[in-house]
């Protein structure tokens, strides 16, 4: 299962320092350039006001099972969280579309870092992709 | 980039075309499997309702660019679709935790064909994740 890079993610977040630890509590525009051959894929995409990103995360480490989050002290396997390392780093992402222009698409609460490898975009629906009844039982 | 299978999805879906069109108008179980080697990053998953679940959809056309979607005459980009075909046909798909033991969730809403290959899952958050007011506009 080998992946293709369809483009790639221009964002103001150069390290992961800077990086918001979730796209929805940040309000920066990122900028999605994909790469020419994929345009058509594009069409009546400006008349989607969110869609689900995923892209390569780069730096993170595929070796990590257990990982603590900025939220508890207690030790979580990978699939219980959101950390950026696991076996497969690829990151998810909602994010609301602000300007469609040719191949590069504005969007707002985008978590990637800069340069990262674009992998895939899909509508996102609000009937079938919103929960808002989940949560993390105590 | 190479993706590692972590484990295998069992559901009732033999065929694409028993496949329901999206998990959410379904309320199968089926039955994430993943390989004992990745088991310890479950940990403290059974605290979560909800999953994110990334697989691969083996069956898909990566060349497809354009297509039709069961909902409308007209011809969209798959980005902007949930189309199987795609040029990295990663499935996205938030699934309800009904059961965990040991290294198998029963979980509910999943829309993937049995023996999917299993990529990912991790935490859904309705805080992050969850855009009720999210639309496609005519």
């Amino acid at each position: 299962m080998e992946l293709k890079q369809i483009g790639i993610i221009h964002s103001p977040y150069q390290t992961k320092k800077e990086d918001p630890k979730q796209g929805k509590f940040d309000h920066e525009i990122s900028e999605i350039e994909l790469f020419d051959e994929y345009k058509v894929g594009l069409k009546n995409i400006e008349k989607l006001t969110h869609l689900i990103i995923l892209y390569w995360g780069s730096q993170s480490d595929r070796q990590t099972l257990e990982t603590k989050t900025p939220w508890s002290e207690e030790t979580m396997g990978v699939f219980s969280t959101r950390s950026p390392n696991r076996p497969n780093p690829i990151a998810f992402c909602v994010a609301e579309v602000v300007e469609v222009k040719d191949n590069r698409l504005k969007v707002r609460n985008l978590d990637a870092l800069d340069q990262s490898p674009l992998l895939d975009i899909k509508a996102y629906s609000a009937e079938i992709d919103a929960y808002p009844e989940a949560r993390r039982k105590e």
